[in-house]
């Protein structure tokens, strides 16, 4: 418990714990204030995020490498999952889908180009692990691909009727978790050499005992899931008063939220020049979104929420996605890294931004 | 003649020949039986098209490197083509049109994969030469956007008129024919070196007197065409039987099926760690299709079948044919492969198969 | 002055110089033969564009290398924003865009395929610095997709309201043109070395006295702009007399004309076998037309011409440029080019230009 006292004393970021009860008791208070809940709910979720990486981390370096890796690999993400359930329950199904859309986006660009602009503001130029790089890259093309070929393809042909859409979407659901587990299989068992740095490297900070990760991870899923609630529910009436689109808030506020712990760890790696594990962080949360947390998603959307969720994306949504996925490709193919190409990266990303954030209310639905 | 029977007897696959007398007998004495017409007709072409290719390999093998490179690669695609002209003969350019975009998809997706999958489940990394891999891609992505581009610009522009199209895929066939012979010159003669290890390494086995071969690739080509008319009179009906919308049929049935001796060749070649020939066979074939195939196809609607073909793909063909190739690009980039590249190459391909599966029949047309 | 006259003397290209004061005089005599007018506006800005290229090279190399570079990046495309501006002050919004387009993809395609073709033919394999062309094609993809991406995304969503993309227009011109102060301080300032061949080695004749460069910039500029004004004057008519679209002229036409200076000096580069400098200039100037000129011309349009124009780009040339850009990645990745590539690239252009020819004149608009 002093470890989790310790930890909290010295990132300023956990600071932030201290809106948590206020979050909570505000929802009770002040139901209607959305604004204010809004943001309280924002900046409480995400030490939350945090403690439940570090809590994830500490558990996988205790348990050894292949129980651990597999941890790492499944609980990543669990944020992003437990807001998205939130969303889920309350039936926001266009907040859930641009949050995956924008998760994947926001680890390719802003997670990437902000990594690399760090770095390349200390050193001249950072090489990192190409052939990592391609390997990493090559897979999240595959999962987006995967992830979007459906809703490419039945757009721009004549529109399918909803059955079809349900009928596709589970199919593509069972399909992703299973290249999921085969992902698994090749990255904790027969490939493992191959992310051998992205593992054990994070460490540095000395792994919480068992019993205390153990807790904090279950009491942070609880808390996230809480205030995540308390953020679904003020975040259509706050959108509106600040005049954010859904697409918007869905696509670039839930999915920075739910990174915040990634983004912390890849821009420490890249202060340190190790911008291979920045590399590796991004690109490898993107996948796991699309191969992971979607099709969960869309299988739990049968047991949770009014209705089961589909996974046609709105067509915007379609060419961000794909134009990020190809923008990380091109970008990580050199295996160097200036400050340029990451402000360039970051300048896509707020263009993108800039155009949902001008959108019309209405697209996306 | 002892050759062919001992060819015969070494490959199980040539077995398949038996059907062949049977598919021409219940086409006579069944006409109506659709669906066992289909099923004997795709299963009678495989053979064949292993016997043309062999006959045609012994040929190039004997005549020397020019003449025998020139036939190869004309020869390479006839079942394919052979195919395509008796669809095209019965006026199904739907037919025809998704047999050109399903054989570019699966010789880079279905055969790459195979490949990769069948040699990483014995070598732990294979390596190839990724700058040959690197030339045939770039090679692939120019074949495809010069076939697809004036779908993909007309498409998205207003509905074009009918004779505008019709000119422009006249004018677009004479431009693909000049820049296969281009591409030949190049391969062939001014930059063979380029080129050299995917021409000579194929052999192993014996190549045929050239009497036997010329016999064989006249009295097989023979064969696929009775065998395909056959194919293309009952697929329609059989489609609606099992269910399957046309566009699944000549993607996915009639590509695989035309590529089956190509497959062949790029498996055991992996089996065998020559990874530079597998990929070489399915990006050079994929190429072909485009430059050649596609080309000759439209210009002999001119003179075969009840009215002149265009070059238009439905949006749907157009963005699967382009992802293929740039998935193909991607993952060949590296010049190394692993059975996960190989699986996931695979699962694409699968969600491809199961959208145009669940596509409504009218889609495509 | 005699420099002058001696460069005059020594290229041919420049003896079109007489066909300026005609231009002027044909102008004011017969102002109604649109025909005649088209085609003297045209050869006549070819070599003031190649007059003002060797003026402002010269003012670069006598000024030092912060100020020359920076000079050489903005006055680079000075014929392409002369003619635009001549072309937005009479309110032709459409042929703008289509020359900005069309300057892109010249730029890539037949810039850069030329000159593979041209050193190709030549030398049987070129080798060139890969990193940089990758890093110039990495810059160049993240141009594209800012200058795209609103267009994409607004176009395939429900249609925008005007109101809304003449905001989003605005403010990516000016996000765009601080990406390019960005890309300055970048390649003159902080990593000028990987840019340091192509700035240098462009050289090989004596520059001008500061006086003379000076002199002929001005007097060049004021001339463009004059011969600019016939152009855009008569570019409408003539184009329906010869059957070309607008979106042909401004696409095709204009961008070879505003090209032809940067053309001459990377097809120079390339028959002497730096096809560093052919990449670089091809490559280079792409981007600068993304980044400088059409955020430029879009700022001005508020002050110039009748109404504001907006960065909407009409679907077909959203696709052609993003093809470009992939093509150029694509080709560059590998460092090497035979004759084929370059051959092949240009056969790209050429089926851009046929399905630009042949399209109804109304695209575009």
């Amino acid at each position: 418990m002093n470890l989790l006292f310790e930890k909290i004393r010295h990132s300023p970021i956990l600071w932030l714990l201290a809106l948590v009860p206020v979050a909570l008791a505000a929802a009770k208070l002040a139901p209607e204030s959305h604004t204010l809940l809004f943001v309280l709910s924002v900046l409480a979720i995400v030490p939350l995020a945090v403690l439940l990486s570090h809590a994830t981390e500490s558990i996988a370096a205790r348990t050894g490498d292949a129980i651990g890796g597999l941890l790492n690999a499944t609980l990543g993400n669990l944020t992003e999952l437990v807001i998205a359930l939130a969303a889920l329950n309350a039936g926001q199904h266009l907040l859930v889908k641009a949050s995956i859309a924008g998760a994947i986006v926001t680890n390719t660009l802003f997670m990437l180009g902000a990594s690399f602009l760090i770095g390349g503001l200390k050193y001249h130029l950072q090489e990192y692990n190409r052939v990592a790089a391609r390997v990493l890259a090559s897979l999240l093309f595959l999962a987006v691909v995967a992830l979007l070929v459906p809703s490419a393809v039945s757009k721009v042909d004549a529109a399918p009727d909803a059955a079809l859409t349900q009928k596709l979407s589970g199919g593509l659901a069972v399909i992703l978790i299973l290249a999921y587990g085969l992902f698994l299989l090749f990255s904790l068992k027969t490939h493992r050499e191959l992310f051998a740095s992205a593992e054990t490297a994070e460490s540095g900070e000395v792994p919480w005992p068992v019993g205390l990760a153990l807790g904090t991870l279950a009491a942070m899923t609880v808390l996230v899931a809480l205030v995540s609630e308390i953020f679904v529910e003020s975040v259509q009436n706050a959108a509106e008063s600040f005049g954010m689109s859904p697409a918007f808030v869905g696509f670039i506020i839930v999915a920075l939220v739910g990174a915040a712990a990634e983004m912390a760890s890849a821009f420490s790696a890249a202060r340190k020049n190790r911008l291979d594990l920045s590399v590796g962080i991004a690109l490898g949360s993107a996948s796991q979104i699309a191969l992971f947390v979607a099709p969960v998603l869309v299988l739990l959307s049968h047991v949770i929420g009014p209705r089961p969720m589909d996974l046609q994306f709105w067509p915007g949504a379609v060419v961000m996605v794909l134009i990020a996925t190809l923008t990380a490709a091109f970008v990580t193919n050199s295996g160097r890294s200036t400050w340029f190409v990451g402000a360039f990266i970051l300048i896509v990303y707020f263009i993108f931004a800039l155009t949902l954030f001008l959108l019309p209310p209405g697209v996306g639905r």
